[in-house]
């Protein structure tokens, strides 16, 4: 029997890892001087967090690593609403001592000044300057999406083993679309950790990338349940 | 039991995902400065957007997102032709929106004159200046294996789960090889969304689009069918 | 039943694959401007190659795609020596079709002068000047290395339905390394197709390319042999 | 009945695939002019060593190929410790061949002076001018999660298969993140081969690549027993 701490655990150390793993990718490695691993390695990081989460917590709390998956599975009938709050906090903690640490690490360069750990915005925010109307499109329709294949890739028909690579290589997907627009949240917690150690504008921003995939994350769970209504899902 | 509906619905959003993913990797992030994804970030983003959309709609439709993909599947006697016109025509709606959507968000960046939303094409207007006996050759022949994977990983004794992986990723090698030629297409759905909101001549071209990526499917399915002939598929 | 023209297609279509995809890929996508897809591109290219074939025509031929595999499946005692002269001939043919075809598409670029397939060398053809030691050391040591993960694969207590993957990724492995010492072979029917199309160089060097992927493969099965002796593998 | 020294060959022989085609990714491949592989490839290679040394000798010998997983997995309850020994002799071994043998092929190259195999080290012989505590902090946590990921990879109800897709996809993940801070050891045996024949500098900071995976990946098993307390693991 697992216990409501080893669940809140389980969630906190995978948002740890999601976000130290692909915000640290993208702090650290993806402008190294001429072989630096760029977009396409920090999309492929992202993904690859979860993948990597899944199998390691996934048996433990489910695998959610983010607030908008979370709420998209209590719409979809696959999560108790009153397990939300835990799952939510304890996924915005492990974000925020990922944030920290590789604040730290990143401090540990020599001549670093650490001004910005990949936060996600928009307008004169965005690494594109895309707009607020485009950021909030991609971000809901991205989470949409994200949803519908978290939610297809672990309906009980679906084929054992496959949920972790589908959903963490439908992340890296999305990274490899959004990236320019909104830097990528499709994930409140990870969009919150960095913010706090960012330039202040991230922090003013910070509603959108709550609001967003929230949106997109429901939206998302209705459009599954339309799909295989009268299904035996 | 599912409906028509919920079928020509899951077409529909699997071939927005295609498109819209693919496309939007390849408008958004393929150039950005320095650390853009390239023709490799593309090619792997149109793959996953198959991978992902397998296991997302694929128990819903069969997850074809495909117009050639759906013939060559009524050629080697997996689908109904009877249902071919409803599938088509919820594919290239889905294509149209995505193209729209896209259209829509890159507009969204500061600065930005949006002139071409990764059609496919061939002669001048093809990325490398290929002639358009190569760029049908090329579609011929790329279509032709893919189906032979699809057709090859879908058979009752195939391992199941794996056909998402191996077909989003043939997806993907298909894209490595001919991004250069004719943009690749293999799918008259995707190029008939971008053409609709790109250059004239992109919209002149399409034919070579449909009639290409369809024979290539045929030849595909007829060459399954005659190495399994005696072998109860 | 199978019979053997339907095997011998399917290596001749399987090799073809390999080799229009990965040297595809390398002469028409790898230097592209800008965005083009680099060796780590063509290393996934030829990867995917085995991935998709293997579940494409692996059911039907087994899926060898190259003469050093069938060799090293006969010594391991998974393959029939009789039937190693027709599979052989099925390879190199699809592998000659694959460059010649190859050849027409890549003429069609305006302004085009085909030069070079993707052949393999070394010394002053090696793509990095590597010596013809090297190049044997190279080939020799990452053939055995690739028959083992093959044969690995492949036993009767290996996880069903993942040998595709890891093959797969094995070939885009080896060439991760390999290719700026000798634009990688491990096969020396891919090493044939292209030199007959290639510069002169490439046909009076492909005895290595024969010899040291063949004597390679042998080692490998050899050490797989040992390592599973007592094992009832 | 596989033998003890049939265990050690694996070991050896995995030890020295991770050692050579990660590291000769790096050497040979990761900086060719224009179409080099980068980060990216490298982190690519050094994943896929595993996902394909774990198929070809993981049956065999568990697939530990690093002396602080077995470390770990001892400490973790699933691997004797009366077996140490001799793993870890013949994973290093393994890897001191393999930087041999990389020595022997770099060297090859003509006009080459090889004076460094992708030696791991920090500050002023960090790659990125990382601190000692940025490398210790980066090579303990990467390591603590790389035997979560192990543990929760290969627990009795993990679906079948999938260990050997996770763990090496882990690996490039971690090297996505840290090739920049220490050229990304997590693994003894992997730093020591290549330090042999390095600089002396990397001999003289090989203590903190032995201290800290090894310290992490304690830590990484104490953290998932007690995710897995009450669970019949």
């Amino acid at each position: 029997m697992t216990s409501n701490l080893q669940k809140w655990s389980a969630e906190c150390l995978g948002t740890f890892w999601l976000t130290f793993g692909g915000c640290g990718s993208a702090v650290l490695a993806a402008a190294f001087p001429e072989v630096g691993i760029g977009l396409l390695g920090v999309s492929l990081a992202f993904g690859l967090t979860v993948l990597t989460g899944a199998y390691a917590f996934g048996p433990i709390s489910g695998g959610h690593f983010n607030p908008a998956v979370s709420v998209g599975l209590t719409v979809a009938g696959r999560f108790k609403a009153s397990d939300l709050p835990g799952y939510i906090i304890a996924q915005v903690l492990g974000a925020i001592v990922a944030a920290g640490l590789l604040y730290l690490i990143a401090s540990g360069k020599a001549g670093a000044q650490v001004t910005d750990l990949a936060t996600n915005g928009f307008g004169e925010h965005s690494p594109g300057k895309f707009s607020m109307l485009a950021a909030l499109l991609t971000e809901v329709v991205l989470t949409a999406v994200f949803l519908l294949v978290i939610l297809g890739s672990t309906t009980k028909k679906a084929a054992v083993g496959f949920a972790g690579m589908s959903i963490g290589l439908c992340l890296t997907l999305i990274h490899l679309i959004s990236i320019p627009v909104t830097n990528t949240s499709v994930n409140p917690a990870r969009s919150t950790g960095p913010a706090l150690f960012g330039p202040s504008i991230a922090l003013e921003q910070l509603w959108l990338f709550w609001l967003a995939p929230i949106v997109g994350a429901v939206i998302g769970a209705l459009i599954h349940r339309a799909l295989l209504r009268g299904d035996e899902d």
